[in-house]
């Protein structure tokens, strides 16, 4: 077999042979894809300055951010974007209350900790926050970092009752919305939020490589000069006024942010795919209720479902049989839990029909008929 | 008209209409455009790790690493690399001597100064180093730092001179050999580079997002703890081991990265694709000798040439009529000599047919027949 084909047939294996309800990536829409396969254009120019600022609006509006905000583009991961808000916002004339409610708290506080930022590792359990104001210790903190959606175990926190313990205690609220923007509700001016992270590949549905983030103008006038070139917010912010980066941007990547953010737009705006990813939620934890699993917490987002098996069975092997047996690709937990917890998405091109796939597949891994 | 119907007019126009010359991004073949309409895969199982390692040893041989080198992938543009393997492997007892030829040299040095690396600017002019011997200064360097075509200007260097002199004085070689790759002879053995960059959307010819940094075991060696989770190094060697990163990787773009390597060694291996591109370049120069431009260096790749114009035509003006009048996009020089200087690439999917296009649309706009 000539190398390209055997390539080819590797390649049709790993992409399109499984049904998949991975947190990231996730399904792609066709109009999405179809813009992967055309060739990348140059991006100097006013036409590529113009899907700049196309994004750039169309994000701002969808995250409802205050008047003067502004979005840094990043060719990079999101914990990129998380790192790069902590090294540009944050120094160590700050405190800041960083909640750990899992794998990606954990890293915002190894961020605070590599960049000598006084932080407080707030570690919370089987709560939304919504009772921070009492849980909180009692000390002056200059920010709050949080991961809306702590995806390693799919807990979502209540940003409302964050961002007015924050705003009430005069506090830089930050927010990696990077595993719910889409799914679940984000408001920054109702919040009160001061930095949104944002990434490509969760409820967004574009390939990995491409994080944002969003400045509200608090945010803005905190930016400060740092000892990086790739994560300078100030010259992002300076090429931004001209719909720029000062490096080589994921073109293709931004051009299916821009053609999402319009797709989102015309099936009825960001508020309608909240309230689709909710329903295939609901519809999917409806569906499974004869199962002989749980609901991992109270606090799951639209864009995940998080399950724990009751019959003493291991997290990790229902997950290894559902690809083994059905090629359906649901997601462990990455850490000390993954016998415990395993991982649906509901993020990106979901239907009921194809939740369906992975529905009809528990049933029939467990021998129950579905009702 | 809807506004999807709009916006995919739009991006027809962005990306279709044009003839592209430009430095990149440069021209895909279809085989790797099929690949960016496919779905993202799930990464972290042992399909994906395959794709790693593969891509893995592909680079290390295209590159004549030595045994034992291993290649760092980052999810970032090619700056990211060049500041990652300054942030890695030196240090405030390191002295670099920092080869500065232009922009990209010029950065190189900015990056040094921004991580408090003692250095010295070394600007060189009208050289391509392979006298390094007798014009480098008479001190005690650890390393040197060279980009191995300064694209700015179109100048490549003598790696072979550069190495024997890193040697003899017992330096880090560090290359970037970003925009060289794949078009022009890179050999870490013969030349002893130690650390190599590279890009995807250059000579690679894939779309921009994916940075390598291959070290060679001298590199390795030097890889220290520093203040950074996502320019780790020793986080990315670790996970590597098992053809995995830390952090979400272009997962798109590293697929395209095995294929477009198989496509290589299919095509007869690297030095038929560095024939190829210089076959290109040759002919292009022979073609427009009539034409009142001048190659502006004696030092020129076969991934691009820079032209000087000889009646006093402004260069800026000769980019902005060629796109305007012919769609035909070439690249200005960024800095100060935009109006001296033009550049025209001949990475990616190249051939003399394509090439015709521009070479009879510069005739056309001097009024020259071409003969």
């Amino acid at each position: 077999m000539k190398e390209s084909l055997k390539n080819w047939k590797k390649q049709k294996v790993i992409y399109e042979d499984y049904a998949i309800f991975t947190p990231g990536p996730v399904k792609m829409s066709d109009e999405i894809l179809k813009i992967g396969a055309m060739q990348t254009p140059y991006f100097r120019n006013s036409e590529f300055s113009d899907v700049t600022f196309s994004c750039e609006n169309s994000l701002l509006e969808m995250v409802n951010a205050p008047q003067g905000s502004k979005v840094i583009f990043l060719t990079a991961s999101g914990t990129a974007g998380m790192e790069a808000a902590v090294m540009n916002l944050l120094n160590k004339n700050d405190k800041a209350l960083v909640v750990n409610g899992g794998g990606f708290g954990s890293r915002f506080e190894n961020i605070c900790a590599s960049h000598e930022i006084p932080h407080t590792n707030f570690v919370v359990k089987n709560t939304n926050l919504s009772d921070i104001e009492s849980l909180a210790p009692d000390e002056d903190y200059t920010a709050l970092v949080v991961n809306a959606h702590e995806t390693s175990v799919g807990h979502l926190y209540d940003l409302d009752a964050m961002g007015a313990y924050a705003t009430k205690n005069n506090m830089l609220f930050m927010v990696d919305a990077i595993s719910m923007l889409v799914t679940d509700p984000l408001d920054m001016q109702q919040s009160n939020i001061d930095v949104v992270i944002a990434s490509s590949q969760k409820g967004l549905a574009l390939p990995p490589g491409l994080t944002m983030v969003i400045l509200a103008p608090n945010a803005l006038n905190k930016v400060q000069d740092i000892n990086s070139l790739y994560f300078n917010f100030k010259d992002y912010l300076k090429n931004g006024e001209r719909g720029q980066t000062p490096y080589t941007p994921a073109v293709t990547i931004m051009l299916q942010l821009e053609a999402r953010l319009n797709q989102i737009k015309e099936r009825g705006g960001v508020a309608r795919s909240i309230a689709s990813a909710k329903e295939i939620a609901t519809y999917f934890r409806e569906s499974i209720k004869a199962l002989p699993v749980k609901e991992y917490t109270p606090y799951m987002p639209n864009a995940m479902t998080t399950l724990t098996p009751t019959d003493g069975k291991s997290a990790m092997d229902i997950v290894n049989d559902l690809e083994k047996d059905y090629k359906v690709m649901v997601c462990p937990n990455g850490g000390p839990e993954r016998d415990i917890v395993f991982r649906i998405s509901h993020m990106g091109e979901m239907t009921k029909e194809y939740t369906d796939i992975l529905i009809n597949a528990l049933h029939d891994y467990y021998g129950i008929r579905r009702t």
